[in-house]
């Protein structure tokens, strides 16, 4: 169970995004936290399992990077020592990016999970941990579930295990985790979607990534209206449920989701990477509908998921360029043959006259919305926007302490006082927007300082 | 001038590209180095000026960004202290990144542009030096040149001074600089024109950066078939010429790009970050164009090469996505009406046939390809194919030394022998071809060990 902490106060400058639009900034502020332990990055969508692949992606697009580089991995992690140290590393890594809270896929494995779990518990990141269930013959001989009823009761062993080390689910919940449509059978979807409502646990999976995928989505499940409908037929489109990716939902697909009060995580990095698409955020995000960001490394080729809200800003940028100068000009239909993102329906110059900002620039994401997405956005995502994602009363510790380099410090020459102070140069004269967005685009993890997690401080950079 | 050195054997494994699909490693290699002075990073295109706003774009397009953002900045450069302290900034950040070679655009000021070259010839960085030329009324009154003549007379003054401090230009090399053709007089372009048939000096300019200024160019100079025709008539595109961003090119300005043996600049980073479009870099390549990459810091909000060459392979993922399937599906003409990258003439199939992958996946670049437009295409760019970018004898010795982490380093964690190894990690089986990717796709200047120029130690990380 997690420890027990001293009641402490922090001064200083507080940042956090209270909404999508909105950057708060606390100056000389306080903040006192109580023994149970506020803001900081949120993972919603990565894989611990494929955290050794990061930056292996050849050429490859989702099913052939799946069978090339990624099943065989996974597999390799039946073995228990493998296991402990790709999963020590990559909460380690994560944690030192300043992310407090992670969703993982893990693998099939049982006991490599568990100790997925158990490692994060140790460390102190607050996790979502799922055992992967792939039981049809699309997954290889050597790395599948052996039957649906295999996969549910591996599933409800992981949960046992969770429940044992952190039965209130206060650092660690378990999470339902088919891997996503083409690698399950009817009956393990369903079986899944009844354990999801008996439990009330979340869910994650994947969705509408790649054309091919929708392509054997639609073939595998002929009598489903569309991809979304495969979940929802099987009761996995839940308030609870993470939908990682989401590039090419059809407006019928975006509406069932809003209607069911599903989240979804954005992965541009991972997105951009396996060449799956430009997912139309800001159509999402004018829907009402909740989104976070993923790196889903190792697809995306980095674990910082500051560098997954760096890439939510460029994509929206590309996005903004292929978007027409009129609103009237865009296609009906979410994605038209091209793949490219378009509105549902056509904005009218009213409504593109509500906003300041030219309909191409409304795609954009600011500095505040891709931090937002990052931080109580993805909170959200989680079920968590209660908790954590915000520096209000009542809320928990998680927070990163940033510092930023200033040119004096004279970039990249070393034998300066205070070590490397990484990439960001302040020159005095930045408004804090600014320093915001220097630390957004031109930001590592040697600016994130110190990480706390429960108010329990977890990883420390000296 | 540039010192002399000793004779040195250098040994270990050396990673060199070639050519554009070939990635060479020499593996336990000895390479000499005689008194005189072979590989590495050469940044074609680089605003040495507008250094302390990298990161800061908010969501700007090219016209307004440098009316927000980039004149105010260049201007206040007037000043020799603060241009002291951007220039030794922006160049000793950019040498920690490995760029042994960088074209500089400075600002429209003599002394300031002087002093840069001052500074690179003291650090020992290799550089082309650029004084800004810009005498037209579409330049904010504040920062112009005060008619064609001044500017003239200033540009001869910087290269005198460039002549006078390195006279065989072995390490610095004045380049003739009109800002834009936007920004300039038909007096000053046919000017500069001439200067650079003269001294047979290289010139460096933007070129179909971005769709609005493609308009400003077509009513500034109406009589001009396109924007490469402006450049053309006035005696400005030579073998010697470095053309920036070229994203938007038509077929036949890409064909007389090509005629004249021009250069491009491909700015990855830069195209995103200011929405700017997306580059169809193989095409140029298929045609035969040399193609080497530039950082555009401060429009692209990172002056690390290695970054642009991760991002140029972002970005052919995505053109790889918008590209139909089919060849025939292309559109004729360079681009379409959405912006979109298109052959110039549909592919046949039997051509497409001689690539062993698909018409789609031919967009995409390669690790390989990446670091070959980063080094030696970069090299090729600015007149130095036959001087740096190979292991060859008679080659400068223009190398970095690259050292990644170990997974079992304790990724984060500090406290761990021999400092702080970067995001790099690798787990004991990777390939040299995966080692050289996770390089390309996670490393950063903490992997940037040792920088030589000339063989001379220009930069260290302890």
């Amino acid at each position: 169970m997690p420890p027990k902490l001293q009641r402490t106060i922090y001064t200083g400058t507080f940042l956090s995004t209270p909404s999508l639009d909105q950057l708060q900034i606390l100056e000389f502020h306080a903040v006192g936290v109580d023994e149970d332990g506020i803001i900081r990055h949120i993972n919603t969508h990565i894989h611990a399992s494929q955290y050794p692949n990061t930056g292996i992606i050849g050429k490859t697009t989702l099913l052939d990077w799946l069978s090339t580089y990624t099943f065989p991995l996974e597999s390799s992690l039946s073995s228990l020592p493998k296991a402990r140290l790709v999963y020590t590393a990559c909460i380690t890594r994560t944690l030192s990016h300043g992310t407090t809270t992670a969703s993982y896929f893990a693998t099939r494995h049982v006991d490599a999970t568990n100790l997925l779990a158990d490692i994060c518990l140790e460390k102190g990141q607050r996790a979502f941990v799922g055992r992967v269930c792939m039981d049809n013959e699309m997954n290889p001989d050597y790395y599948r579930d052996e039957s649906p009823e295999q996969a549910i009761s591996d599933t409800v062993a992981t949960i046992a295990h969770i429940d044992s080390v952190d039965p209130t689910h206060e650092l660690i919940t378990p999470i339902i985790t088919p891997r996503f449509a083409p690698s399950c059978s009817s009956s393990l979807l369903s079986s899944l979607g009844a354990l999801a409502s008996l439990t009330n646990l979340p869910i994650q999976t994947h969705i509408s990534e790649n054309t091919s995928e929708i392509a054997l989505v639609s073939a595998l499940f002929p009598d489903h209206d569309h991809y979304a409908d495969v979940y929802e037929k099987n009761g996995l489109l839940t308030p609870r449920t993470v939908l990682a990716h989401a590039i090419h939902l059809s407006p019928s697909e975006r509406a069932l989701v809003k209607e069911r009060e599903s989240r979804i995580s954005h992965c541009p990095v991972s997105n951009t990477s396996l060449s799956s698409g430009l997912c139309p955020v800001r159509e999402l995000l004018d829907q009402g509908i909740t989104v976070g960001l993923g790196t889903d490394a190792s697809g995306g080729y980095s674990a910082s998921i500051l560098i997954a809200a760096r890439e939510a800003g460029m994509v929206s940028r590309m996005v903004a360029h292929l978007t027409p100068e009129h609103p009237d000009d865009d296609a009906k239909g979410g994605v038209n043959e091209k793949g490219l993102p378009v509105t549902e329906e056509a904005v009218t110059d009213k409504e593109a006259a509500k906003y300041s900002t030219s309909h191409k620039d409304r795609k954009k994401l600011s500095v505040e919305e891709c931090l937002y997405l990052a931080t109580r956005g993805g909170a959200k995502c989680l079920g968590l926007g209660e908790k954590v994602g915000a520096f209000e009363v009542g809320m928990e510790w998680d927070v990163q302490l940033i510092e930023l380099g200033n040119a004096a410090d004279g970039g990249g020459d070393e034998g300066v006082e205070g070590g490397d102070k990484g990439l960001v140069e302040l020159w005095g004269k930045e408004t804090w927007g600014e320093k915001v967005a220097k630390w957004l685009f031109c930001g590592d993890d040697r600016n994130t300082r110190k990480v706390f997690v429960r108010g329990r401080l977890v990883h420390e950079r000296r």
